[in-house]
């Protein structure tokens, strides 16, 4: 069994596969690519158990043949190489020989038998009610970009450790809570036909936000699996199997007091007062009077604070509120910097909404806070 | 008391200290700057109480003080700051308020007593002997540059934790070693008006990495402490106290065997056998014939092996030689990849010469590599 392959074709290939190999895992077989050649198609496979990817390439061989990789090692060796022809040849005690003009470089391979199966949401025909949507990689790209900060790394609440797809009449739906601040942006171009709610875990959406591009990306979504084809590429996830949370619940109706700020100038003024809430509580507190917003921080232990005065346009009733300073920012770093926003507010112990003043085009984004309590 | 200082002009100078105030300390009050007010001028120290740093800034003021402030936080604030003027304020309480247009701050100081003396090597007028020599800040950098990597980091022989300055009729001599590998630099066109031998220690060393430029240094050299005046800050270490072994006495005579090659070429072949070579020992074997040097490694443990032809001049006896693949590749990162370099070699037990075959101007740089045995 040999076949041939050029090292840059093949160092691009498995830089798309490697972000599905577990870094630490009580089951070392998952450290491996699986190779599968059949038909003059080289197809690598990686997972995690969570998630899969594979990726495919034509190479010129009689042979059909499964082995199980080192993934590491390989993918460290064929990027050394520069670009030249690399020449598999397998030896009959377990060992792969890549011959190149100039070296020679042996590993071990494993038994294909003790690589997990990988699912196949397209291809497996006892798979019913698939339902189709075709999203641009960039336009999800960035609906993660946006989201994925707020999803909850508590295992107390697994479908808070993923990112809600809610496909409604309205368009689709992101949705990332962890309790104490949420995520609620809708894609009002992308149209489904049909509407649904699925939770994706972080793992995918992690990993989706190294391999998506400008092309347009098919998602197919059975109840337990999903499966993003890419140009060149299909990973696929298994679902978290518990209901999202009813967000709808949380988010306030009648915050009818309006901040409206500049979001340079608030989170410039937030990235300085969290050098001074670095005790447990992590607490800024706003002061907002007409016109005049006042920001603090105290660090008890180390006897330091900061206050600051941001301009702001605000109608409602004078108001002391507090929030996570790490919070606050994580908000601020997601939103434009040279854009107004909005924090709609009611009392110190209800949730804040913030919006973008401006709204996207086919876009609305909401992000929402928690307050904390200020006489503790 | 109170001073104005512009927030960019102290971000600065706070930047060019902070290197000496070390991360970990069993000293709490070493995480602090010192600053000094007197006649109009802001002085700044820092020190681990093996290195100083300090430097001065001219500001308006009548008043005279000392005060210890933590370094850090202040560092932080008056970074994350725009450009503005700082107003600071000391009140009775052992507090300093920083006002700028927008915000106050406010962070404790401590005592000025508990501070450490910085030692001082060209004010005190007890001390005599000093030498003094000028090195041009470039050329100091890029000899600590080439040098630096083969400084010991094991306490047992505290000498060989700094570079070697030696003073000689031929020029100014850098050399580090570990034991390992040594490396031998002179600067012909350096040249003091005294013989002598210095050990500055490698933290001193790794600081000056940071904090030189195109301007000329002055040295001022004493028994215990050493002085580096840069243009407006000035970095003073203690000397190491221990004498420098006998560098020469490790370097072989008659290495007859001589080994021409692309740097390139074979660092790139180093870099791949790194990934073979993963094993306790990590070595790399040299197989040496004529105009064909094969470079091979292994890793028994996960079955894996490489082995390579680089192309070289060589004129000797047909040679196998092993070395600790790590070291190699440090001593490639430290030879241009666009050079030739030159393996002086006798047999698989004696240390090995590696020159760069064409000589820069005033300079000799000769660095030197054990081998490790081969039948283990």
């Amino acid at each position: 069994m040999e076949f041939k392959v050029n090292s840059k074709e093949l160092e691009k290939l498995l830089g798309k596969i490697i972000p599905a190999v577990p870094t630490r895992t009580p089951m070392p077989i998952l450290e491996n690519f699986l190779f599968e050649v059949k038909d003059g198609l080289l197809t690598i496979y990686a997972t995690d158990l969570e998630i899969s990817l594979k990726s495919s390439l034509s190479i010129a061989t009689e042979d059909n043949v499964k082995l199980v990789v080192p993934a590491r090692l390989l993918n460290d060796i064929v990027r050394s190489l520069s670009d030249t022809t690399i020449h598999f040849k397998l030896t009959s005690n377990k060992k792969i020989n890549l011959i190149t003009d100039t070296g020679k470089y042996v590993i071990s391979y494993l038994n294909p038998d003790e690589f997990p199966d990988i699912p196949s949401v397209t291809e497996d025909k006892d798979v019913k009610d698939i339902n189709e949507v075709v999203i641009n990689g960039v336009e999800l790209k960035q609906a993660f970009e946006k989201t994925s900060f707020a999803m909850s790394k508590e295992e107390m609440r697994p479908a808070m450790m993923g990112t809600l797809f809610e496909f409604t009449d309205d368009g689709l739906r992101f949705v990332t809570t962890d309790g104490h601040r949420l995520v609620n942006m809708l894609k009002k171009n992308i149209k489904a036909n049909f509407n649904q709610q699925y939770v994706v875990p972080e793992r995918a959406v992690s990993v989706l936000l190294k391999i998506l591009d400008e092309k347009d990306v098919k998602i197919y979504l059975t109840k337990s699996y999903v499966s993003f084809k890419l140009n060149d590429i299909e990973l696929i996830t298994r679902l978290i199997a518990q209901k999202y949370p009813d967000y709808n619940s949380v988010i306030p109706l009648e915050n009818e007091f309006a901040l409206k700020i500049n979001t340079k100038d608030i989170h410039n003024s937030i990235k300085r007062m969290m050098l001074f809430s670095t005790s447990t509580t992590r607490r800024v507190k706003f002061s907002i009077k007409k016109e005049s917003l006042e920001i603090s921080a105290e660090d008890l232990d180390i006897g330091a604070s900061g206050e600051e005065k941001v301009v702001c346009e605000y109608s409602g009733d004078d108001l002391e509120i507090g929030f996570n300073s790490a919070y606050v920012n994580d908000v601020l770093n997601h939103m434009s910097d040279n854009e107004e926003i909005i924090f709609k507010l009611h009392s110190p112990t209800k949730a804040v909404i913030i919006e973008p003043v401006v709204k996207k085009e086919n876009q609305d984004l909401m992000m929402l806070l928690m307050p904390v309590r200020l006489n503790t």
